[in-house]
Parts: C-alpha cells; structure tokens; sequence
C-alpha cells in the first residue's frame, strides 16, 4: 500500500469520526447548554482518532459496514476524550493544556469537567447499544460488555488507579507493563474488538490472533507516548511535555533509557505484525496504522 | 398485604441487594486495592435501597427470575451510588457526610473518589450486559439502552447540570420539575423498567402505565425528600440537612411550602397508584412499596 492511500484513508477515517460525533453529541440547544457545549468541546476537533481508526482498520478486515464502524469508533473515542477529563482535573493530574486547548476544567469549570465526563460515558454505552442496522443483539451485547471490562476497575480506570498510588515509587518493567496493559492498553483491545466484532463471524483463533496484535500494539503505542514525552516541547506535543518526569512517575525512558525504549517500540510492533500473518493482504490497513503509529516519533 | 410481611420483604431485598452487590464488586486483594476498597466503601453497607427495591417490585410484577432481578439492582444502586460519589465532591456539592459516613473523597481522597465512581459506573454496564440465565439478548440490549438514558446527558447527569446552574436562580414549578425528572425521576424510572423487562413479555400498554407510575413515584420521592431535608435534623437523616435551603437551592419547601408539598406528594401517589389498577393484584407489591416511600416521612 502506498503511503498516500494510507494517509489518504486516515484522513478520511478522521473526517467520518469527527462527522459522526458532531452526530451522537448532544445538541446545546437542550439544557443543560454549558454540560452539552463541554461535551463537545472536549470530544470535538481534536486527537489523532488512534481508536477511532483502530475500529475502522480492524473492522474493514472483517468487512463490517462502515456506518456502524462510525458508531463504535465515536463510543470509544467517547471514552478515551472521558478519561482525558477527569485525568486532567486539578484531584488527579492537574493539567491545564490538552490538545493545544486549555482543558475542560479550565475552559468551564470543575463541576463541569467532571459531569460531562460521567455523562460522556454513559453515552459512550448508550452508542454501543442502540439499534444499528444488520447487528446481532447477541453481538453487540457482547460490544458493551467488551467495552466495559475495557474501561472499568480491571482495564482502564484500574490501570489510571495503579498510575495514581504508584507516584514516587520504584515500579519494575513488569508492574510498569501491567499498568499500562490495563490504562491505555485495555481500550486499544477493545477499539481492535469492537471493530472485528461489527463484520463476517470471527472464530476463536483469529479473535485470539487480533487480540494479541492488539495488546502489542498498544502497549507499543504507550512506549511511543513516553519517547515522545521525553523528546517533544510542548507546542509538539499539544499538552505539557515532561509532565511524567516532573511528576516522578514511572515512565519506559526513565526505566530503560531513550535508545532502549525505541527499540522495545520497534521489537513490541514486531511481534504484532507477526499476529497478524494469517489474515494475509486483509490485514494490510491494520499494518499500515500499526507502523504509523510506532513510527510517530522515529 | 399486612405490613409486617411487606417489611419482611424489604429487609430480604435489601439483604439480597447487599449479597449481590458483595459478589459483583471488584476483590480488594486485587490491584489497585485502594480503588477497589472505595468502590466497596461507597456502595455497600448503606442507604434505602430504595432503586433496588423497585427493579425487585416491578420484576416480581412480571415473574421475573429473583437471581436476574438482583444483578439488575446491584447495576441501579451502582449508578446510584457513583452519582452520589461525584455529587459529594467538592467540585460539585462539597458534602462530607452521605448515609451516616464520612464521604469518599473524604474517607480516601479527591481522585480516588472521582476514578471510583467512574469504575461504578462502568460495572453497571458490565453487569447488565453480562450474561444472565433465559434472557434474551435483545431484553439486555434494551436494558442497557434504557439504563444508559435515565443516567446520561438527558437524564441523572443532565438532573444534574441543570441543577448546579440553577444555584441562586429562582426556578419556576415546571422548571424544578424537568430538573427532577431527569436528575432522580429517570433513575428511578430506569429502575422500574428494568424490572418490568426481566420477566414475562409486557405489552406497550402496561410498559406506559408502568412508566407512568414510576415518572409520578420519582417526582414523589423526590418532594418526600425536600420535606424531609426541610424538616429532619443531620443525625436522622445520615447527611447534612438544611443543605439545599443553605446553598439557596430551589426546592418543592421552598416554592409551594411545607404542608402543600406534603399534600403534593400524596397526589402524586395516588395518581401513580391509578396507574397500576390494570395489574390487580400483582401490583400489590410495587403499591406497598410505593406507600412506603411517600410515608417515610408523615
């Protein structure tokens, strides 16, 4: 595939999330106006759509419709912008910037941020469950479950709860790794999921297969966000950089090195690929999202 | 029904409620134990049970299975118990006392409070979308659906907004009403209704008197409560009283005074209770408690 039909299909995916959020969001002509104007400001506009184009990739290799892929890509990056919020508020990290805007709680106010945090969850699995067109309940009931274990107290809240309690601590690799399976790992699986979920029955293997790519994947893309953390100024980056180091938490730079966690990166992108063999040339969206993703930083 | 066996039956849905909420929540000896621990602390050991109760009572209703009826008002009384989290914080209504505890955020801390009411809110879809036993995966669907509904942006979260942004503001009758309706009246609704669709088939016609019963029970309770928060004194009530008069909140005391808010809930029951005439008998049980809840305080 060449770069451009890549980067033209990127774009493109991007364009459909944002059109189809600016759908499932709540009009602020309803009150309450300012809890639906920060749903949007948070949700809109912004992020490279990593999960978004995740369903789409994963889903276009079962050949799902892409009008439901719309949907599941909106729920979950639903979830990611939540989490954003309310990691971002002065009780947890504190940020001000995000996305090169001032963050939620900044732009409205606290109450604010954390309401439609909640609210933009509940609407994340309201999305997953509504009627979509030629979808098992069967299937999509399993979509939510999925996307729950994803981003509750075993995935992505728990992984975010370790984060927490572990500031100023010595993690080792492996308890480093298991924090980020479950704080950004956890929704990338169920992103790759949800998307090989919405098309042609999927068996055990290649369900196995897709979750292993998945779980290399995203843990690839987390060594990434830290070799990017460490390098990056914060006008790059969009949101203040060093923040982790300036923290004292944990990151993959502080515990392997710069050169090493490139490499880690390189190898974990790998082994993903590797997973991904079986489904020959359908995979080659996926493989190509893949490489772009390790390849943000080098 | 003699009063004695409805109490019975209350202390056994609430002990029921307890044991199913035990199982569901997450095991403290798991990482992150602290998350989990707030998880627990928040919903177990306290409250009426009052949502809990009514998916029991509707559910009974339809001959719905007790086993599946209690999953269903462990994920209520977890949205119930994460909003209460949320609401307490100090971003929000900055309370330090809830069921006769100190709050979470107080107990442990700011983020913890904010990432366990999160997780809460995400084992509630988990739990609904979970497998149950003889239950169509197009039911949960719905009930998913119905769930996420009654708590988002157009329910308890927008209850919610509308509510902080109207501090100070003098609200009209039908305006405190919309505000109630969704910020306590589509929970409880959501409660009723879940229960309605855990047994046999209901009909459009019964779905809507049940509806109906459950939209005049919510806005009951909720003028129970404003009479109550009016009249009883911090120790009775297991939190801050005066609290809404003091934050210059509207409330049903506040615009129609004491003895016409008392007269009012008793013609909401009694409206709710026209609405279950068609169910005879099998209603017995959702009257009884209805009863219940308008008397707790006169």
């Amino acid at each position: 595939m060449a770069p451009d039909s890549f980067t033209g299909w990127m774009t493109h995916i991007q364009q459909r999330t944002e059109a189809a959020l600016e759908c499932l969001l709540p009009d602020t002509r309803h009150a309450p106006a300012r809890l639906h104007e920060a749903m949007r400001y948070v949700t809109l506009g912004g992020g490279k759509r990593v999960r978004a184009l995740l369903v789409h990739a994963a889903g276009e290799l079962v050949g799902a419709a892409t009008d439901n892929l719309d949907r599941l890509a909106g729920a979950v990056e639903m979830i990611h912008a939540y989490s954003l919020v309310h990691d971002d508020m002065p009780a947890m990290d504190n940020d001000t910037l995000r996305r090169g805007k001032p963050t939620c709680h900044i732009a409205f106010d606290e109450a604010t941020a954390l309401l439609s945090g909640d609210a933009l969850q509940t609407l994340a699995f309201e999305v997953v469950a509504s009627p979509m067109p030629g979808m098992e309940p069967a299937i999509q009931l399993a979509m939510v479950q999925r996307l729950a274990q994803a981003s509750g107290h075993a995935g992505m809240c728990g992984g975010q709860g370790i984060d927490l309690y572990s500031v100023g601590k010595a993690l080792s690799q492996p308890e480093l790794e298991y924090m980020h399976l479950l704080k950004t790992g956890a929704l990338i699986r169920a992103a790759v999921m949800l998307g090989a979920l919405a098309g042609r029955p999927v068996t055990t293997e290649e369900t196995d297969a897709l979750d292993h790519f998945a779980k290399r994947m995203g843990l690839a893309f987390q060594v990434v966000d830290d070799v990017l953390d460490c390098e990056a100024d914060t006008a790059t980056l969009g949101k203040t950089a060093g923040k982790d180091a300036a923290n004292d938490k944990p990151t993959y730079v502080s515990l392997m090195g710069l050169g090493s966690a490139r490499q880690f990166a390189r190898d974990l992108a790998a082994d993903a690929f590797a997973a991904l063999e079986r489904f020959g040339s359908d995979a080659d969206r996926l493989k190509a999202l893949a490489s772009y993703i390790v390849a943000r930083s080098f």
